[in-house]
């Protein structure tokens, strides 16, 4: 029987929205590239690509894809676009910096009923500034013991976040929306982790399920099914 | 008589260069703009004006600064730069974030007869991306116990780190270049702080003298003289 003392949840798309911000503004970065060039499904690759060959340089993070969106109009337009369309460019990102923060519908009430019983964490990767913002804007940012923003989700950032807090991993239960740097790293801890797919995933969190095969996780449908899983592991 | 047990420094212009790189670029983008507008003193002005009015969303660091390059460079030149021009202006930002990590004189030595006596720590602000990397590539992170990245440099933010790791503020000498990001805060909860000016200040941290009066603090010229200084403090 596993005893649980800290639940530690994802943030972007799994507390709150997040991907959808994303894939509206690159909607909106189409239509100011259709001026231009014809849109194709080729495009949304092109913009991943420059996104991924930054990622190195930049992390991750809503200022970097903004880089990456005037880097990829550059490209694609040969350098035609005008300057009023990269302050256009400019302007979609800084939308996105104010979005208000849209929280999961149950996130409250299992958020409420968990925080009795174990200590609750955030602990999400991105960039510190904007993701600050967001938890501060959360509303729920109280009900959470830890927050930590890490700038990669691996087995070794997570090993770290957790001993410095003194939490041993098997005390541990993390949920979030991406295998990726969600449920596979602490799977690899030997911890246990929660998968909840949200419906718009970001092409560099997408996993062949192969990948997935030789780890154990739990899979639910939504978040106000937590309090149930974690009822019925206490039962084990 | 001062019991310190932890000893933190501040990174940008304190362990390592910084500013001279950003001050390297500003004039690179001037000389960008020169061939649209007249260059003169007020185009620093300018530059600084739109990092202010972006700071609230962008928060600190080079990516921030690239994109206010790109809205002050539009802006500047009526939306005429070429295509070609936005995307040197690009470059010259990721030549600051791929930058060698220039340690400054002394820290090493300073550093290497702390090590055995004191807990160090690293306190700085920015991006996360950026200063991992940094941190990472200066060759000097295993001297350090802690590290802390911060969004933003007030005693709150500076009381909330030093809780997380359990010192109290009278067990602290914080070492730094800003007075307003690295020695005032520290005055402000009652903390003991060495100002090491640098030569090279970014406007935002300008401080009027008088600002300061009423708060006691040491002034040091190098961070060699760190070890006799806590030496001194240790006798009093």
């Amino acid at each position: 029987m596993p005893n649980f003392k800290t639940i530690a949840f994802d943030a972007d798309d799994t507390l709150w929205v997040n991907e959808p911000i994303f894939t509206n503004t690159r909607l909106e970065f189409e239509n100011i590239l259709s001026k231009y060039i014809a849109i194709t499904d080729s495009l949304e690759k092109e913009l991943y690509e420059v996104e991924s060959r930054n990622l190195e340089l930049f992390g991750y993070g809503i200022k970097g894809f903004m880089l990456s969106m005037i880097e990829s109009a550059l490209e694609l337009t040969h350098y035609d676009i005008k300057g009023e369309d990269i302050e256009r460019i400019i302007s979609l990102g800084k939308d996105m910096l104010k979005h208000p923060v849209e929280v999961l519908e149950g996130v409250k009430d299992v958020i409420d009923e968990l925080e009795n019983d174990y200590q609750l964490m955030i602990i999400t990767k991105g960039d510190l500034w904007d993701q600050e913002s967001k938890i501060a804007r959360s509303g729920i940012a109280d009900f959470f013991n830890i927050v930590e923003i890490l700038s990669e989700k691996n087995p070794h950032a997570y090993s770290t976040v957790f001993s410095k807090h003194g939490i041993h991993i098997d005390e541990v239960l993390m949920i979030g929306n991406s295998l990726k740097s969600d449920v596979l790293p602490i799977c690899e801890l030997g911890g246990l982790a929660v998968h909840i797919p949200f419906h718009d995933t970001w092409m560099h969190e997408h996993m062949e399920k192969q990948h997935t095969a030789e780890h154990e996780y739990y899979e639910l449908n939504k978040i106000s099914e937590i309090p149930d899983l974690i009822r019925r592991l206490s039962q084990d």
